[in-house]
């Protein structure tokens, strides 16, 4: 089937879920849960195989790991979506509302957007996370996965597709497209009016590809080159504990810090501690002169590197003289994600997170807590690091429009 | 100077806006106001000017009166200025926040975009207002007007950028765009990076070509095929007026009523009643067999006038079996503006609201409600037509983003 085709399919399969009620959305939510331990057999059958054309086709590690599935990683999944149908329905809230002098009773309501595309790489989970959260939101969905999961995704939403048949919502609220080749994914940036929202998840190659070739809206994820700025009036110990864990409590991910800034003031006292934390962590620090003075570990920094998103044990790092210059290099190099200031002072930490530009500011905090889970979420579908319609991490509401309701009695303008 | 040298200014001048605080702008706003009455002379000389041009390139008596400029007219885009002025600052206020379960205090709180390009016709005053609307929310502002109204808006944008550069506040915040060629739309749709949004006023294919090439993040404007539906329930005498109204009260405006539709229950008391309201009006009926049968002055509806705005003293006409072939009309259509049903039902009202895809939906209004004043938003930079970001009628909030606030006492992730 084209993808034009699946995509009128979602489109009146949205119309269906744009009216369902939260009960039966939930309902549906729990079936998913409980059909993939069912038939979790199926699903790890076809795991299998992809995991096998995996290994003869040479993919790392790392990708194998993200690829596989266990009983225990079905189960997670399906614990996701149970947490799904405890949230609140985010659809037929009322974000303003007053009644306008002429008595004209005014209220602006969230509502699904409709039929959301998502495009993302090899985990699983993800297949499982989107379906259910776009369903939660009321929108159908467009699942266009790597081709390394090919088998898996298919038994899974096989599986999904099923348990929302058997709750009378319609199968196409979600589908899967055919990942064998690119024309999928140039076919779903094309079809404006059928998909209200593309949403890429992946490498910076593939989001800069849809940005600048999709007629459809897209929200941008997912490219994260975080700084933690330690301050003249930082307390050095939480400094050092804050810097520690943006950079190693997880090195892939896209708010994980890949830059430290540190105020001349307080670089004799903290930088030969950070240097040597570092090194026993395993971490390679790519400093500039001012950094590689403190120890012979330290690699010179390239221009490149402060513009790098390593997601590696790799970290840049630069000595600045002054509050205003780290925000200047913030503005040139950052990605508008994730900054951190460590600071007891209160000026600097207004001064720092009014002038930063970015999805989240962090004042004495790991920039690792920019996540739907941690800010209490419930459910992420990505972080957007763009500016329209939702800046940072993706919870349900970020998956709705609105829509204004007037009513009145035979009301006219004069 | 090139559109990219602009661009990169307003980028400048966007870090100043973005800290400035309330009074500060309003006293810009204020400024500006005073600046545009106080220089009406040769804002009014200019204007002549492109008047003259405009009579000798023959354009319409219509676009002339859209174009010219009087005393009272500059009066009036200096009020308006003086309104924004008492309006709220969107910029800082907390859209939603609370306290972690490990101690974090999160908040999001509105910023101003940046960098916002706009994209308009002929009219001066939208150079004023876009300029003051961009100002007030924080945001620098690149104009790019008709060359029809090259010389008038040269002649604007001088006055204001004086005012607001005497306020202290950078002139750059301000600027306006060569309106002598394409080329500088074509700049403005790629400057990514450097213009945070793009918001396209005027006909349907410029509203087109953007949404196509830009790479700019858009918000659509201002098509509206809107509809009025006459249910089984309507009070007809309340149908009558609100249907009038939504037509004729101004006929080339987005939010005019293009189409009715009337439930067949009804269509003997009341086409006739309508038709005949509507030829007093000088308003051409395009009607489907049916409502043709009740007049000889209804001209055959032919499948492209149900889906034409016609911006003119045109209306299509069909009768309905029910409400569901009115939605099913209506998103078949429609182009998620606005919607209106006349009805006395509560249950046939909210199938209608459920169930009907568009900006705003009005019971028992008339259609030409959609509009940032009549909703009480004091100032309006247009109507989108999307569902991402913003949807109906924008005012200030709607030209802001948000920024994640996390401050804790040196919390890490585990």
């Amino acid at each position: 089937m084209s993808v034009h085709e699946q995509a009128k399919r979602a489109r009146e399969a949205a119309a269906a879920l744009a009216t369902a009620t939260r009960a039966t959305k939930d309902t549906a939510l729990l079936a998913m849960a409980d059909a993939l331990v069912a038939r979790a057999g199926e699903i790890l059958a076809a795991n299998a195989e992809d995991v096998s054309s995996a290994r003869d086709n040479g993919l790392t590690a790392a990708i194998i790991d993200r690829l596989s599935l266990t009983e225990g990683r079905v189960e997670a999944m399906a614990g996701a979506l149970r947490e799904m149908a405890a949230l609140p329905d985010p659809v037929g809230e009322v974000v303003r509302g007053s009644t306008l002098p002429n008595g004209l009773e005014l209220r602006q309501v969230r509502v699904p957007f409709g039929v959301v595309g998502i495009i993302y790489e090899g985990r699983p989970n993800v297949t499982v996370d989107a379906a259910g959260i776009c369903l939660k939101s009321g929108n159908a969905a467009l699942l266009r996965g790597s081709s390394s999961a090919a088998r898996s995704n298919a038994a899974l939403t096989a599986v999904l597709r099923d348990a929302v048949a058997a709750t009378g919502l319609p199968a196409d609220a979600i589908q899967l497209l055919d990942a064998s080749s690119r024309d999928s994914v140039k076919e779903l940036m094309r079809a404006r009016g059928l998909v209200d929202v593309l949403i890429p998840r992946g490498g910076a190659s593939l989001i800069k590809t849809v940005v600048e070739e999709s007629t459809v809206p897209v929200i941008e994820t997912g490219v994260g080159n975080c700084h933690v700025y330690v301050d003249a009036a930082a307390d050095l110990d939480k400094a050092l504990t804050v810097l520690l864990n943006s950079k190693t409590q997880r090195l892939s991910t896209c708010n994980t810090a890949e830059s430290v800034l540190v105020h001349a003031a307080v670089a004799d006292a903290f930088l030969p501690r950070a240097l040597a934390a570092f090194q026993e962590a395993g971490v390679t620090v790519h400093g500039d002169p001012a950094v590689a003075a403190y120890s012979d570990t330290v690699v010179p920094a390239t221009e490149e590197d402060f513009g790098t998103e390593y997601l590696s044990a790799d970290i840049s790092a630069a000595v600045v003289d002054s509050l205003s210059s780290a925000v200047a290099h913030i503005t040139r190099y950052g990605s508008q994600h994730t900054e951190a200031i460590v600071t007891e002072s209160v000026a600097a930490a207004r001064e720092f997170v009014a002038r930063v530009d970015a999805a989240a500011v962090m004042v004495n905090a790991s920039t690792r807590f920019t996540d739907g889970g941690e800010f209490g979420f419930g459910a992420e579908i990505g972080i957007s690091t763009q500016k329209l319609h939702a800046r940072g991490p993706m919870g349900l509401p970020e998956l709705t429009s609105t829509k204004y309701i007037v009513t009145g009695d035979g009301h006219i303008r004069s």
